[in-house]
């Protein structure tokens, strides 16, 4: 059972800092981008699509981050205000940033690459002074993108959060969320990385994220007990290690372990959006106060439906799709 | 008849130099780009159009130019090839730049705007010591497109080009080409601008854009008739005007002024690609020696078939195209 | 009594990181730099000169910073080997920058001013993977310069530095010293500031200090007891409120308070160094084990003997030279 | 005699646009800087201490440049006006900008360097549209800097700087003045340098100066008479080579070249300081309507008094000063 204890008696059940971008998915796949004729838009950016899963489960929901002032920001907002997002702090840029873009070119299922639009992003220019402490406040849990913490101001942005939520007692969830193209270095990413997640309850991320994060500061060897013991040592409480077709692994401060599978999609179209989604379910079940390896089950069964679809915002399952699926599943192995 | 002589003998008709990068056309026409869901992608840039217009008439052409080392800088360079397009000097970005993207809007034909992606684009990254003398040499006109003048080390290489112009006799065009987003003030455009176009042959451009182009230094009343007088006193020898759906002016050394019309399109789609359009079957038609008013109705032709279309620079037409418009267009009048 | 404990048995008792740059002080003094002919150089920088203020009084000291690759830097490093200084960490920059440089206008003793030269300066140029895990884990305590937070990579230096120490039991003082020029915003200021307060033993600064610090995240209240209160519930165990001409209050995490005065300089020259020279001063006497009463009075003869010369790095006293004020001070007294 | 036909009438007979500096001359000569215990002050820049030596000799000149907005700026400001220089287009910059600043080493009389600090200089924020027209329009002669267009927006401020001589028949000078320290690549220097070059009458500069001009857009051979004969077939009128001890060539339009000499100093300081020396006596003697040999050996003389001399600006002779030189050293020969 999760020792993790949300604040009771708050407006919202979440609130989710850093990028809404928008991503530009292939419509012809399985050739080179070269071949692709036509592009469908959807919403993106990994809190973004975290956000609108656990909205689509029924979560009540908020986004802290900043948009571009053209066509694509007010496409990113409209979408959030229909998906019951509260966008009150959703600032509109006066820089001249532009909408991150993701073009992505889908090979084959496994054989996904990705053409980021990163430079001017409207995310990363939110202020620390735009942040706002009366929404954190009212939120049981924050989750924090590393993406967030790649460039200033949005780095500053995010350190003030956490003071707000730390204030406030607000659960604090780094999602590591680990993306080359914004980073002067690995050095950097580490450094700030590393000083979040000192703050935070729980922290998710691949292998890979956490090599990184603990290149600057960390255990001495690369595993993902030593991972667990060194952060779970400090503040936080969970620690989620997130191992693509291999599952994922949690480790609770009170020293248990849980090991999760997956569930094989049958008709997989890209890995894309995976983790967000099985970040959105976990979360999701742990405010429902489930068992962690049904929180585990839970993000499984949505990363599943997830690769199954062209979208990974738009595919965000709802508690009735995920059900389905585990029940298939169940039938399956009986 | 055009004063201009050409140097004969050349393996190459035209070269250009500038930006090539990719349009995404909306597909839902007649709205907003919020709820555009699709595009269309398509090379862009105005000298790659311009290039493209003349390499589909049939002139011999080259292009002189930067592309980024991923899917849609392969995508520019196989475009170039298939229409004959010398591409030897199109070099492959290593700077991480990426391609110039242009996501059109189109919420009525007459209300079209274009969501810029500029910043850190692979055009603006060609240098001077990359620009082949022996490949301007061999042209009998280069194309100077002025938002190539926006950055360093970009602005370096046109001058470049310009030097090995002027030492190999080639005849130089500059297109005005002017876009608020790539420059830092209307001051520097104009000083850059100014300093190519006193070292050009042709001039072209809109009123607009001559006014930027003699802000710094120029005649002291802003007519199309000053501005030709200015500069037909340096090197130009012909100076054309562009007035969008009035038509354009052409005037020359010798003190002739042409007043062109414009063939209406039917059923205009944008107004995107019509000055690109012109430029290239204008320019078309001086190689083939025809006088200057012909010139203007072949451009004017070209531009009334783009308009119509969905795209720039795969609508560009043919000779037939074009001689079908005129063609049809005359017994209406008859 | 100091309840801060040093490591014993280490080869270093000091180790400081960030700027060592050159002052050039106006020879002709009381006048505006306008009519100042010469000027006189000298080692400056504050954690240079603390350091420098520590070895003058016998510690064992060592200096982890950036000089650049010309004569000024070499100055720097040997003077400070000349000082009994460790700089085996005294890395030389390769990126072109210069020596930070401090010309000082002094219209009046306590009219003074400084034009700075901060831009590309060698010391913000230090990486964290320069910074030399060994030499901190040999030595008791690590001062960090606020100023080194400033710019990256410079920051990552100072967090990878504070890694280092809390790997190694090595006691953290933090010198807020802000210094307005280096920052984007007071925001930024304070959010580093603070993550890197939040990991120290001992916080010194000026009120005005404080309140940077606090400007992010801190007390509801602006006051020196507020301000201790907050810090001492945290990491921290010994905070100094440094009020110039009006002494200084020290907070320790037991709860006891000690005001201490100033000795007052019989021919101020100028205010500069002053902080440096109680910084050093009192940091020293701590190693001593001496109370911190006694720590204050020693800081404030030394301040007292620095504001009385032409230079900060090069007045700073011996112990004899403090011993022989304070004995005169007490004699006068009785 | 000089082919050179100055405007009458003018109320200026010469106005420079550039860089106005300090320099901070090493006192303790005769060692490194490391060594170096005291600088001495001065007003520097090599378009300042052409304008100065002009005003010296008697010229009525002007200064068009922007100094720091703190006391060093104010330093230049007043010693211009001491100097009788029209100060009226010297721009207060706002900002934030420093005055440059030189350090020079004196190891020996043949073995100098400077340190120099030029990271946001002042000097390099001129913009164009500060640059007054009507104080042009009443100069006879206009010096450029090669230095001011080493960055924007001062290169812009050149450009308009030029038009506006060109509209007013102002004659044009280019001192080509390369320093390494401020262009991003040589590349970039020969394109602007070269441009400016192509607009102007008189063109001085070293040999290796003048390889670099030309190396974007030159003669085929790197010789002075290949690099008169490439200039003066444009618009130059008299080109400069100055060849350090070994003299100067002058070439005309005409085809007159003119091979001078130097003075030998007989207590040589330093070498800085030569050419502007050079450069302000051999304007002024064209002025003066003195044959060119006549204008290279005031120019000598000129810089035979200033390299025997600690300062360049402060340094400059009066006429009497060099005709006792001239004196002296004709007596000697017979």
């Amino acid at each position: 059972m999760s020792s993790l204890k949300f604040p009771g008696d708050r407006e919202l059940d979440f609130i989710a800092l850093g990028r809404a971008c928008v991503d530009l998915n292939a419509n012809e796949i399985n050739r080179p981008m070269e071949e692709t004729v036509t592009f469908t838009k959807y919403v993106g950016g990994s809190p973004a699509n975290i956000t609108i899963a656990l909205s689509r489960l029924g979560a009540r929901t908020g986004f802290i981050g900043k948009i571009a002032d053209d066509a694509l920001g007010r496409f990113i907002k409209q979408y959030m205000d229909k998906q019951n997002i509260n966008t009150e702090n959703l600032v509109v840029d006066d820089t001249g940033a532009v909408t991150g873009l993701a073009l992505t070119e889908i090979k084959a299922p496994t054989d996904c690459s990705i053409l980021m639009y990163r430079e001017h992003a409207a995310d990363l220019e939110l202020k620390a002074s735009e942040v706002r402490e009366d929404l954190i406040a009212k939120s049981k849990a924050l989750l924090i993108s590393g993406t967030a913490l790649a460039k200033s101001p949005s780095r500053e942005a995010v350190f003030q959060a956490l003071a707000y939520a730390r204030k406030h007692k607000v659960v604090t969830i780094l999602d590591i969320d680990y993306r080359a193209f914004t980073w002067q270095s690995l050095e950097e990413a580490s450094t700030y990385c590393n000083l979040a997640a000192a703050q935070c309850d729980v922290i998710l991320g691949g292998r890979e994220e956490f090599d990184i994060l603990e290149l600057t500061a960390g255990p001495d060897t690369k595993t993902d007990q030593a991972t667990a013991d060194y952060w779970l040592e400090g503040k936080a409480q969970i620690v989620v290690v997130k191992h693509g077709g291999n599952g994922s692994i949690v480790y609770t401060k009170d020293g248990t372990v849980y090991k999760g599978g997956i569930f094989p999609a049958k008709n997989m179209v890209k890995t894309f959006g995976a983790g967000d989604a099985y970040a959105g379910a976990f979360i999701y079940s742990m405010f429902q106060n489930r068992p962690l390896d049904k929180c585990q089950e839970y993000g499984s069964a949505a990363a599943s439906i997830v690769v199954s679809s062209h979208s990974c915002s738009d595919a965000m399952p709802t508690v009735e799709q995920i059900e389905a699926l585990i029940a298939a599943h169940k039938q399956v192995q009986e």
